[in-house]
């Protein structure tokens, strides 16, 4: 009679740990305390990475920062292997089921390829003999298992994404004139200064810089017709290389748009029998956060279909008088209305 | 009988205070031209405090400048009273009319904390002894005494609270992305030159200077892995910093056909018997202030609500020929034309 | 007998001459030929004074620069009288026909001033003793005539217009935050590099070439604090100052939807009765030239209408299974069908 | 009996060159296969140049460059000549049938004229004897040849065509600014710095590298008028050299809104009986393609289309219960309906 109740122990508390990792709402408190103190160990992280990097205080604070990473990668191991384990009960992606299948697949997605790159480097750092550098920098890749947390990001990608073709052919065309740019940069300004304007690719840099109006200084056109080039190409650049802000911009602005059509379909629903109970609200709340959307949005939204409705109601028809909209009791026995 | 006349006109006395301090309409002469006086004298002492900061002009004026900073935080300082004391009577914020509680709970208010910040330093320069040049620099926060009187602003920055959480998503990834860009140049152009990228931070800034394609050119990459990182970044950020910009510029061109939406609504409620009366066009322009819309927009509504309610007065039904909008005076006893 | 006729052929010729001056569009060969003429001088002034800046040419070829001034100057003032003499016969603007008063009202337009500033530096320059570079300089100023002949301008000054408030707004807290930023710079830079940060109208400089982003890196701060000021309004700069390019964006975008649907709106007016006549189609094509859209947007209206009405007269009634829009011929005697 | 079938062959052969070349689309394997190689070649070739613009490389793999060269400019001469060939039986381009005049009406478009431009410097670099370096970079511009295969781009130019009189408006402003602010600059700043605004042209260098806000800082205000007047560019700049961009991103925005218009009436009617047929479906995707829509876009048109439809099916009149939209069969005989 024990193990059954073992092995129900072990699989509530798998249910439970993968209900407090996986789970990014506001509903769970311990799941929501775990999610801060992550947050906060990923921020002093990478605020550690920073701060090592600064001779002086590597010098005076070495040990500590050691201990830190070594207290951080603990954390973060145990994390990892805890998402790993208890995957199978995702509440909110049920294609994680099958205990090895399930895991793997996990472990091939990208947040939990973050999450192994956030460890990797401590463990490698014991095999690798020199370039301690590179492997003491890549510690800051765990920036990355933020995106977890923000919300608002995954409308940006899809955003991206949508508006994908388009950016495509603007940074094409930039890239085509980058190119021809750079070229005749190189032609033109090669043989009045050898050294700076060495070959193509220093010539591309150049471009590069000034097509996105950077515009540093290190290399600067002194031939009249590399002068009117540079000049050229800022004024393309800015058209060019700032239509992609534009073009996500205006993306943003009508996948809101299409978002708070939706909301206002679903508050309509919601609002026709003149009343909203609980679980409607809720259902709304959840909506509004899956959308994105600000609580403006919903406000603003309710008052129009409430404005709406109202005006609806009081429509009569111009030939019998009788309102176009019945109220809602007439509305289901329409022919015995008739009768 | 003389205390209560007294009294009586202690409470005119700050009821009209209130009134002249807290209106920033056109309506009252003197409201007007005490804002206007307060306008010129922040102007003017923002114009001191950068003119005292040449050295030249210091020496040849310092006494004059002295004697100006001492009017003018007399005169704000009497503001700042006369606001404190009047606030009780504020005809249009009713939440402060409690003597003491609606004091305190004004005091604490955005808009009043300006104002002492506006005096305090003057004061305070009597207690420190030193590094009286902060203090002199403080002065300038002034400035910000000016958003009182802008009504533009407040549609400024409510289109930036609706547009917080994408503006933030844009930043937070432009931020991830500097983080990485900065560690990545960190690690390949240190070695180079390991007195200009001497550690992340100071990467932080060089990568901040390109994506914001600000590119001062004090710090630039030498190798050719940071110059593709420089270029790659410059490219990234003309797209994701100016985000923001776009997004906001968005939000402003759909703030404004909301509020034009809700204009042509009233606008059409209004011109529905065909009169315009005077309270109605004072209603009308209170609501256009309000929405921070410009006559122009008004009248182009007005006109085309006026087309649109003259083109349905014209329309008949094609079988029966009555008008299908019935003028005004049938509308309301539809059933006796019907008997 | 001979005088009337005189005056008969001096009013023509006057006539004539308003009719040549002050038409843009493509109706007039003769008008069309004087547009191209002026157009092609003025085009050869800006660039006369452009090279004679170049001391090697203005050495070379001083006399005839000077040749081409004289005749240039002539040309200029032959239009500036033929132009204040006709104006009041202008067929478009009847405001300017009073002899007199019309034509000084016309002489303090705009247009007549910037003619006006395009010959008086010739002049005056016979009094001037010294200093004739500025005045050589100011000839530039001819190339406001050109906005004469610029339609598309107009679209752009309207939208400007009705954007002011917002692009005000934008402007002014960005001019709040640059006096803040220079303020601080100055504060934290001047005990660095007390000749660079000098004062605050220096520290202004700086702060307005960051937050353009131009970034020519002439002034550079050294102090941390500096640093991140630097970086904190480089990415405040590409969101505020960049805003007023996006306001204008959106709003050219909605202006040029307004006139669209103006256009829409009389191009199904026009095609109502399915037939499109001469007088109509120029009617159409003057209403495109005035409302700045492109032949593109026409043909698509067009289209959209010719769609929309096609559809409408197939709609039948769903009880009685009669067109609900009967062909025109059906239209105009309702009753009568009916009886 | 040899000939005709001789003659058929090579006309078979012409058709099938024709297909292979002329299409770019999924459809035809072989036809895919050479596109991709193509492409490959034509990056190859742009690396090439790159590459070998670098000393050391051309001096190690001198022979191998020209070799591939040589190799390259093989293969495009017969892509050239086949095209020319067998243009006559291109399938998507009825235009160019006739067997001369069609050919050398194809000859001068602008495909054909980039594909000769590609080959042309060769075949020239033996009659130049000198400056073989211009001849060299001029094969970068086979860079051109990819557009072809680049629809989004066709997008792009579109929407430039469309917006072309704003952007022009634009940037005919920002240019009058340009000039006006060299003027200015070089009034002021010639005195002081002689040599480095030397003439009016290269202050315009000086005021478009401002304006666009690159930056380079190798020409720089000292005075403070030529202060104020780079800071006062620099901002006129980023509102008015920024305005193409945002023109060009609503332009777009809008773009693909009457697009997406036309799909959707264009689902509509494919999903009015309810079922999609294959001719349907592959008819759906080559308008999808025509648009430059993507699978996001019909995807979600196609779900609002038949939710629509789902609902207007639903609609009964309020009075006699019918549905208001009777389905399809019973529309066409209405009137016997009722009999």
């Amino acid at each position: 009679m024990d193990e059954p109740t073992n092995l129900n122990l072990y699989r509530r508390l798998r249910r439970r740990t993968a209900l407090i990792l996986f789970t990014t709402g506001k509903t769970d408190a311990i799941s929501r305390f775990v999610d801060l103190v992550l947050i906060a160990l990923i921020s002093l992280n990478i605020l550690a990475v920073v701060l090592e990097s600064i001779k002086d205080l590597q010098a005076l604070a070495g040990p500590y920062f050691y201990a830190f990473e070594v207290f951080s990668v603990t954390v973060f191991s145990i994390e990892y292997i805890a998402r790993v384990w208890s995957v199978v009960d995702n509440p909110w992606n049920p294609t994680h089921t099958h205990p090895i299948k399930g895991r793997i697949k996990y472990m091939i997605t990208w947040m939990a390829l973050i999450d192994l790159i956030a460890i990797a480097p401590f463990y490698l750092s014991f095999f690798a003999t020199d370039d301690l550098r590179v492997l003491r920098a890549l510690r800051l890749l765990r920036i990355f298992k933020l995106t977890r947390y923000s919300s608002a990001m995954t409308l940006l990608f899809q955003v991206f994404r949508e508006e994908a073709r388009t950016i495509g052919a603007a940074l094409f065309v930039s890239m085509l004139l980058m190119f021809v740019a750079s070229t005749l940069a190189f032609v033109v300004e090669h043989p009045v200064q050898p050294k700076v304007f060495s070959s193509i690719p220093a010539s591309m840099y150049w471009a590069t810089v000034t097509m996105t109006t950077v515009g540093y200084g290190d290399m600067v056109p002194l031939t009249p017709w590399g002068k009117m080039l540079g000049a050229f190409i800022g004024i393309i650049g800015l058209g060019m290389v700032a239509l992609p802000a534009g073009i996500l911009a205006s993306g943003f602005s009508s996948a809101l748009h299409r978002r708070r059509a939706i909301l206002e379909e679903h508050v309509e629903g919601v609002m026709e029998d003149g009343i909203i109970t609980i679980e409607e609200k809720d259902e709304l709340n959840q909506l509004v956060q899956q959308l994105n959307l600000s609580e403006f949005d919903t406000r603003a939204i309710m008052h129009a279909v409430r404005v709406r409705q109202a005006e609806e109601a009081m429509e009569t028809c111009p030939h019998c008088g009788k309102r176009i909209h019945e109220p809602d009791d007439a509305d289901t026995d329409n022919p015995e209305t008739g009768a």
